[in-house]
């Protein structure tokens, strides 16, 4: 990393927060020296924590403010008196031109707000989105919405599809990744309005992205498509389900190993394979959704994390940066548009 | 098993049909002795197959039919032009009283079509959904719908919470099962405007389910409720994801026990452990999924299944029968209906 990058964070969001958001900024900046930190919260909890982690407190900036937003704060409420919040400062670093990027664990809904308001959306995208990879059996995947947008038409399906394309480009690396609408069957028919039409458009031949068509629930974990677009409703449901069947198959697993004295001999022996396993599979790997089709970059950190999983938060933000997606996108947006199927809300 | 129950059996759906229609009615015989078949398709496919089951051969009555419901064909064509299809004869079979449930692995749509128009829905029900039972961290849970509506008003998700209550309490034999509403979180706000206005209703003092509130994907393979209550959208996208996610787990994990000499020798102490849990992760067991709301019991096994897991649709089928789920359901709709809580389509 040749540049100097600074990111904002929100200290005091995450349930292990604000001691997991510094440790966790410290893995980062062991990994990427040439980070730099706005820390935002209340300084009395900071400060002692910076004191033994000498390292961290040379790249950090501390910023006070003693008001926090709860996780059950609706996202109007925060967005109103919040304005003085950690989140909202940090988020402000952002819009200021201070920071490159700002990554929270805190109320997802009021960061979203605070993040829309603030950062505002970028030319030709209605709303954002809120994206994540994921491991598959082919190795990453990146899927969209995940709960930003509860109702989705065409035209914002279309305009997923382009902020997911950009974003495996820029941060996954794939030069041309295929992307698909997840939809009950594969058939053109098959679906609502809305997905019949976005698959419409996203099939027309102007269109520059790779688009694979529909594809189903098991597609997913298959890998079948880089870019998994779907509504916000959706694709909640079917990220949680999908986290949700892996731990408890960890768990039967672990049931197995204890179920007699020969399994937990068989468990000693496989117990480095069954390891590397875990470590490839580990949910804090997979850390950090992203907020797409703003004009800044913001990651959302699992509030339930640890300071390794933040760091991971940490790590997207910096990957966002180091290769341009902001530029990158803006590209692909125009890109769009000049092939006729630009995402404009009066196209549909 | 006291009652003599007959099923009528499409003999020509499913990739491996005829022969694992035949062997898995052979194999659900062997359970329950008191079974008859009634069998449609192709008499010179059937009978030499018959030949060589001389047991199934004493309990089936084979009813010759040259027509067949491909798997392309679309549900309203099906219904038009395949009266004389294997799979509608056996549906006419349940509908004439003929049979006490039919079981197919055909095609899914032509199925729904042709069984809800010749066994009609129950009374208060506007449209059938399809709903199928999987194996939780606490057992079993039902989920439903699982695709045969993909857009679905408050009314219907309340008709679904009603039907799947009946089912949890029939065959899965639940006193009193909770159900729950798949949401992108729990709070009340949460969701789109069906989710939320189901909700209200479901949480009526007047409603006779036992509702337990939103639930969230990570709910459905934790079995926080016994039975999950969606949108054909999101639950087939849900159950896709599961099904996937469990498979590409067990690539995972047959892959780490190849990884190394020491992981294999481990695999040997632990197969029996391992053996066992595959057993219970069968995914044959959970086969057969349901068609609820109709006058008439309807299963639809997987389309790739084997005899195996053909013979346990065919079991699903026989419980429905043996505790009496139509009379169950009749009797919850009632209770509904005079809790004042009623699912009729006016009463949005």
């Amino acid at each position: 990393m040749n540049q100097e990058i600074t990111l904002a964070l929100d200290a005091m969001g995450g349930a292990q927060a604000p001691e997991m958001v510094l440790r966790g900024a410290e893995m980062a900046l062991r990994r990427h020296p040439g980070l730099h930190f706005l820390v935002f919260g209340k300084e009395n909890a900071l400060l002692p924590l910076l004191a033994r982690l000498p390292r961290l407190a040379e790249a950090v900036e501390v910023h006070h403010t003693d008001e926090t937003v709860l996780d059950d704060d609706k996202p109007s409420v925060a967005l109103r008196s919040g304005r003085q919040s950690s989140m909202r400062l940090a988020i402000d670093a952002v819009a200021e031109g201070l920071a490159d990027g700002v990554v929270s664990a805190g109320n997802t809904g009021a960061l979203m707000a605070m993040a829309k308001f603030a950062l505002k959306t970028l030319p030709g995208i209605d709303r954002p989105a809120i994206a994540s990879f994921f491991p598959t059996r082919r190795g990453e995947s990146v899927m969209l919405d995940l709960g930003a947008n509860v109702e989705c038409d065409a035209e914002n399906l279309v305009q997923f599809a382009v902020l997911g394309d950009a974003f495996a480009r820029s941060v996954l690396g794939l030069v041309e990744p295929t992307v698909g609408l997840l939809n009950v069957g594969s058939e053109d028919q098959k679906g609502n309005d809305a997905v019949r039409a976005a698959g419409v458009r996203l099939r027309s031949a102007l269109s520059p992205i790779r688009f694979y068509g529909f594809i189903e629930g098991d597609d997913i974990p298959a890998g079948t498509v880089d870019v998994v677009v779907t509504d916000g409703f959706t694709g909640n449901v079917a990220v949680k389900t999908a986290e949700g069947t892996a731990k408890l198959f960890t768990e039967f697993m672990s049931g197995a190993f204890e179920h007699s004295l020969s399994a937990r001999i068989g468990y000693l022996f496989a117990r480095n394979a069954l390891g590397k396993l875990r470590m490839r599979l580990d949910p804090r790997r997979y850390n950090g959704a992203v907020f797409l089709g703003l004009r800044g970059i913001a990651v959302k950190s699992h509030g339930s994390t640890d300071a390794l999983g933040f760091a991971h938060a940490v790590g997207v933000a910096l990957d966002m940066k180091v290769n341009d997606f902001l530029d990158k996108i803006r590209v692909d947006l125009g890109r769009f548009e000049a092939a006729g199927a630009a995402p404009q809300p009066a196209a549909m």
